[in-house]
């Protein structure tokens, strides 16, 4: 096992047992025409099944069900336009605290809705003129409500490594290689210290959208890097600034590798979801998916587990993945 | 339980044990924009999921499976143009078993591929002037080959019922009501039976496309009733002449009801399931949650289970989807 400090396999057993029978344990898709495309065995952890869509309700619940009751009565805040968003949202109403969740006045109307779906108050900010940091900071103070941040938290970390810990127990046989969708690093460092544990030479990968490789980057350098572009991909759930001091630091100890891919090669796995697997996956999910496809990341003739992270795709992503194909 | 001479729960039993490890323990699915849609609580078993993208595996498997040494050496024979082709196909396959399916020229060539990827000999006929029964028939003749039926045998009934098994295991609270999507009703009378074992009071409706009630006249009339159109429906899975021997009695001894949706209602399903259970259910594998969705069935203030029978839909037909939604 990693011996860092900030999240042990611990804190993602404890987090497990807080979660158990209200986040659904998603199942592990296979196929043969998977398993032939790749030449071995690939096992998908489909967190696109999750409630919400995503694996972000994990470590949102996680972080919410830790609170004592005197913070639950104060509430939670948020930021996100998306996956984390819905996540916390939910989470607050599973536990029965307050959130409200600061979004872009851009963001898409089914994602502003389904976070007000929830319950959770959405406060809207323009992305031009307004920080998201500032006015959920505000917020946070004045409600005396915690901030609950999408990745780089110990308690967010040790939430999303359930789904590793669900992963290890689920599957028939040793794991060889870990393939993570990536954005701050969150799920693939819970992921990998979890499935770690079990499988000490299991080689962890993770995937990241071309031109968005700043966790490529921070690995190779050893310190953290930054994306030069804000946006610009269709896998609008991993474009993050910049990994993690916490992520980074686990990822590093982890040995983990970094491969990017484009957005047709998103595209094109969505649709290989769509056609083989039966399962709907968003552009930012399907990474890991493609880079097993492209080759991108060598698969022959050993065990592979992926994640499917998220299944937030609107009918117009879905109709432009089936028309790539 | 039913008092059914032909099938009984200790037959669904021995399948379960036979299947045990081989076909996919397909997860229950759910999710709270689903919940408010029906008013009620809905868990639908996501068969789609399944090995080959149907049920249809499981019935296909417990018959190969319960063949003697000898029958197993001389093969299996199936007639489909569909699910039940590619699912006796499989099901040889992973039997070891060679199998011969007959399906039509016209076929569409994905299932002929799907069906031929797994081993079996694919034999052609011309629907307009051959007969595949006849075709079949001789095949098994010629070759000592077990004719592997679709729906109406005990064996194939049974399997089917192991769905039925693993949603009363996987259900966290009592049915009070199964619909399923029919065509000659395998499907339904063996999950029928199993979960009314669990819940007696269960009550069991059958869903079929608009102009192919076959079944639904046939537990009016109490006797076997014909469609007069052979096709002309969007939901191929669902399109048979009429009702087995087996399953008609079955059903009326479950008291089970019927009702019909249009192909427009199931796409708009199949667009529901893409987008809230991000999940690809084929135009027939739709029909149960269309019926929920439409409210032609009552399912406010209760919990309702419903199959997704099948995900083998082709990117055309999920771009219609789409399109309708």
């Amino acid at each position: 096992m990693a011996d860092n400090a900030s999240v042990t396999i611990e804190d993602i057993r404890a987090a497990e047992k807080r979660l158990a029978g209200r986040v659904v344990r998603t199942p592990v898709l296979s196929a043969p025409a998977l398993d032939e495309a790749a030449g071995g065995r690939i096992l998908a952890k489909a967190e696109n099944l999750q409630g919400t869509g995503s694996f972000k309700l994990r470590g949102g619940l996680n972080h919410v069900l830790s609170l004592t009751e005197e913070e639950k009565t104060r509430g939670v805040v948020a930021y996100s336009s998306g996956n984390h968003a819905q996540g916390v949202a939910r989470a607050a109403k599973l536990a029965d605290v307050p959130a409200a969740i600061v979004m872009p006045a851009d963001a898409p109307e089914a994602k502003r809705e389904r976070t007000a779906r929830d319950g959770a108050e959405v406060i809207l900010y323009d992305r031009e003129t307004e920080s998201r940091e500032e006015i959920a900071g505000r917020l946070a103070k004045e409600r005396g409500a915690k901030l609950i941040p999408p990745f780089d938290h110990p308690l967010t970390i040790a939430g999303q490594g359930t789904a590793g810990l669900e992963l290890t127990e689920q599957a028939a046989e040793p794991i060889g290689q870990l393939i993570v969708c990536c954005s701050g690093g969150g799920l693939a460092s819970g992921m990998g210290l979890a499935v770690r544990e079990a499988y000490p030479d299991c080689e962890i990968v993770v995937v990241e959208p071309e031109g968005f490789d700043d966790m490529a980057r921070s690995l190779a350098s050893e310190q953290l890097e930054t994306n030069t572009r804000r946006g610009g991909s269709i896998c609008d759930a991993l474009l993050v600034e910049t990994p993690g001091h916490l992520t980074l630091p686990i990822l590093r100890s982890l040995d983990a590798k970094a491969v990017t891919v484009t957005d047709e090669e998103a595209l094109a796995a969505m649709a290989f979801a769509l056609t083989e697997l039966k399962t709907v996956v968003e552009p930012g999910g399907a990474v890991a998916l493609a880079a097993v496809l492209t080759g991108k990341v060598p698969t022959k003739g050993r065990t592979t587990a992926i994640t499917l992270s998220g299944g937030n795709a609107d009918p117009a992503m879905l109709l432009r993945a089936l028309k790539t194909s």
